[in-house]
């Protein structure tokens, strides 16, 4: 291996998936790198692949085991998939933390909730303030997306400069927060930018994107339309979807009250960062149950269909005092996230079955956060970088992605979690590849993703349990074996209990067996096993977990 | 109640879900109508609800109880939603099944699969040929979907006609089977139509629907432009399509080959009810494999992402002997019905990962099967009935038909799954409620959707599986209780073995635990139960399931 310095690229999480943002850069001589983090997020479970998961982050063993190689952390903005992981993991890691005030604002209480000092989270200034770290020094570039203070990284490295556009999409008119300044990013790009590392969320959407501020007269003509209560909901932590919501409610006349933990705590937090000059005035959920219904505005979280969610709760009847009644009107000011379709449409439909009118995956109400992909090409034109590392995106948006700068006639290529790309050159290219897998966050306790736990509960959850105790007294077994079960049909094919079923013809073949599988447990745990899923299939027509339980008296 | 004859509708599935079909019809004097019921069908399961069931089928026991009033039994089409269930459940209504030839065949294999006979099912010609079932005339009217003879049903009854469409699109050019023709549906209705029972899919979706015929030019110019090998999925059932995409690969000069089950059984029964004529020339896999790459087209099963279907194990390495390579194109001619996006992702990554071109959820190659928002409003005119009564739709699409049949001024009612609807007069009201619940295909064994079975799999797959086993002799403990986990971590807060650390606390416990707790096995259970919650709870932070099995030697 050469001993020139480099410049590398690692993505922990993020590339290859659209959760758990966590990259690397690094320079120095091959594994003597010095290192600076970009972003520590967080995914979120689902029952099919990780059912009882509270969160799913990274793995980031090979930085912990690397940290006193790592100079800084950076976070660009303050979604979950983003800074998510900072609180849990940063025990492992201990270097500053940088952020903007908004974001820093959540990384400090991530920090707190953790039992982090949150003093390692330093507020910065956007560019043109610089963070020195080791080799590296770096800018926050202010940037439109939908949470505020959303921000790129200028990365100056000994062979150039590095945009990392964390994610973003190009707005001029984004009603709060920063605009996107293209004069800004021309002058950052002046002196050649060596690397662009890109978001790619959208890279299939054709359609340059739109404003923000283009569905603000829509969202007040839909209000004032409405004549019974209105209630709106969208991701708590879309700030400018929140002024404009609360916009519209106050130009219909209305009253309106923020409703869900989540979207308080952002809004608490827009307000200590100075974020909410302009911001309507709302009332406390106590006053709003004095209002009548046709003054009334709410704003909800739980846009995704979330079971505990404001959203949820009022579909299933009163919550905080409130309700939804026949002519009410419900409006997800929304995208549906792919794979949260079975859990909005069950909303939907229980309001539906209120006679409350839904309004959903509706472009009139909604505009994504994310660049598409004529925003995507505008941005590599402007920057003009030597190469395009897409990142943000499952493997086919980031091959997309890749492909599109290519045909344009810029070096791309997809890393995704755990490549080492080198990217000292003009072109970059794989070095090594490390382990990048996922833990889960399981109950109080960080599970890695191959441990087995939760694919043994997807077994449970897919075939139910059958538990066998059989207790023996030297090697004769002590009356017959006891069988309890779970997640199983009570009565099969012989119409007789299950349970009683399986005692009897595992008592037949305790009648049958040898003194040598009687004296071995691991055999006679086998055996009884085998018995046991032979004689389910017979009656139910599965083959269940078994757990074998023997005693032996002396 | 009144004596008087009345004209009843009563969903018991497919009115508030998109599946499992089953719609009664009966005419008399209440609590003696005689009965027909339209389609039996089947849902499919998920994890997040369902998790190891195989079908779900509606709970028909109401319609059991009343079997000796049941006259016969309709299938409009061969989707599993309509015709699914014919077999599991035929055993317990036991009257003649009607259907058109291509539906009959597929019912007739049902039929044979469940051990009934499949000459139950008698084949019948389309309008004007009629069937009689007691009170009711019916005749089966042609209709264009995305399966090869869909058929609505023409209903006459004592007082008036109504009209059952089954699932539907005003298609008059669909390449394959029937073609809607306007002229005959107004002479159907030219008597009047009582009452219109009206597919609800695609209520929300404001664009006319595009014919079938539409896509034949742009899949033929797609598969002219790929270089390498071209592989291209669809619903299986949906021969036109499959005629469709045959013909663009012949039209590109290559071989075409049909993999996959489902697909293969689709084409042999449209081939034996003589729908092929058109067809062009398929060859089998044995011959594709030594066919030149760039001069194949597969089409295969797996358009939803299936686990077990040809495009999910191609996307995983070798099928059948045959592989995707780099370069390769792979056509989703579908859309991904809400509910499976995770697993049509997960391909489309595996995919990419491989190099292959992926090109999904293009209108450009495909169109939907049922009628959208202004072909219903169009059908409401054609056929101009006194009321409409939506069916095949989540409630939100069941309300919103009817509010756009009542906005056009007419009747029109949403009629949920158990609700017995009387039609007689003019306007629609439901007069009472039946059990329409469901039940679920469990391996071989049919279980009640309440019966706590998939419940108690679900809480085992949130929450692991905790057992204790303890023996007692007399009152007093023989040893340490005995502890197993399953889907729990292996170690918590303590860094020992959370299994030692329960049997630990719960021996603890049994030695403060008093004679009468010892001597009570409900009691006993139940605080070694909540002693193992606690320390579980300290431990990994979360409340397992907990199974106790005492016993007691004598």
């Amino acid at each position: 291996m050469s001993k020139k310095e480099r410049l590398i690229f690692l993505p922990l999480g993020g590339a290859g998936e659209i959760g758990m943002n966590a990259y690397v850069y690094g320079w120095g001589a091959p594994g003597k790198e010095r290192l600076i983090l970009v972003d520590l997020g967080v995914t979120f479970p689902d029952m099919d692949t990780t059912p009882g998961v509270n969160l799913i982050m990274p793995d980031i063993s090979w930085l912990a085991d690397n940290a006193d190689r790592l100079e800084a952390i950076f976070i660009t903005h303050a979604h979950e998939d983003h800074v998510g992981a900072i609180g849990r993991l940063y025990s492992r890691l201990k270097v500053p933390v940088y952020a903007r005030p908004f974001t820093a604002w959540h990384a400090k209480r991530k920090m707190e909730e953790a039992g982090q000092n949150p003093d390692a989270v330093q507020v910065v200034s956007p560019y043109p303030e610089v963070v020195e770290a080791g080799p590296f020094t770096v800018s926050f570039l202010p940037l439109s997306h939908s949470i505020p203070e959303s921000s790129g990284l200028v990365i100056d490295t000994p062979v150039g400069r590095l945009i990392h556009t964390g994610d973003f999409k190009l707005d001029e008119t984004p009603v709060l927060g920063d605009v996107f300044d293209e004069s800004l990013w021309r002058e950052i790009a002046r002196e050649g930018v060596h690397a662009l590392i890109c978001d790619s969320t959208n890279v299939f959407t054709d359609k340059p994107g739109r404003t923000e501020a283009s569905i603000g007269p829509e969202l007040v003509e839909l209000v004032k339309g409405a004549r019974h209560m209105v209630v709106a909901t969208t991701f708590a932590s879309n700030v400018a979807r929140l002024e404009q919501l609360a916009r519209a409610g106050v130009a219909a006349g209305r009253q309106v009250c923020l409703l869900g933990r989540a979207m308080q705590r952002m809004v608490l937090a827009a307000g200590e960062c100075g974020l909410l000059s302009d911001f309507p005035k709302t009332i406390p959920v106590e006053d709003a149950r004095d209002v009548a219904r046709a003054d009334l505005m709410l704003i909800v979280t739980g846009s995704q269909g979330e079971r505990r969610a404001a959203s949820a709760q009022l579909s299933r009847g009163k919550y905080n005092g409130l309700e939804l009644a026949e002519g009410d009107m419900f409006l997800f000011s929304s995208k549906t996230i792919p794979g949260n379709e079975r859990g909005v449409a069950r909303i939907m439909n229980a309001y539906s079955e209120m006679g409350v009118d839904v309004i959903a995956e509706n472009d009139r109400y909604h505009v994504s956060g994310h660049a598409n992909r004529p925003d995507l090409l505008r941005v590599h034109e402007i920057l003009n970088p030597d190469m395009v590392i897409p990142m943000h995106g499952e493997h086919r948006h980031l091959r997309e992605h890749a492909k599109l700068a290519r045909d344009h006639g810029r070096a791309a290529m997809v890393v995704v979690n755990g490549a080492v790309c080198d990217m000292t050159g003009k072109v970059p290219h794989v070095v090594e590849h490390v382990e990048a897998e996922r833990v889960y966050l399981d109950g109080s306790v960080l599970i890695g993703a191959l441990d087995g736990v939760v694919r043994d509960r997807i077994r449970l959850a897919l075939n139910g349990h059958v538990m066998i105790n059989l207790i023996l007294e030297g090697n004769e077994p002590l009356g017959e074996p006891w069988v309890e079960i779970m997640g199983l049909p009570e009565t099969g094919a012989s119409r007789a209990p299950l349970v009683e079923v399986l005692e009897e013809d595992l008592g037949q073949f305790l009648g049958r067996a040898g003194r040598k599988t009687l004296a071995d447990d691991a055999k006679l745990e086998e055996e009884l096993r085998n018995q046991a899923r032979r004689t389910a299939q017979e009656e139910i027509g599965r083959k269940p977990e078994v757990t074998v339980i023997i005693s032996r008296l002396e």
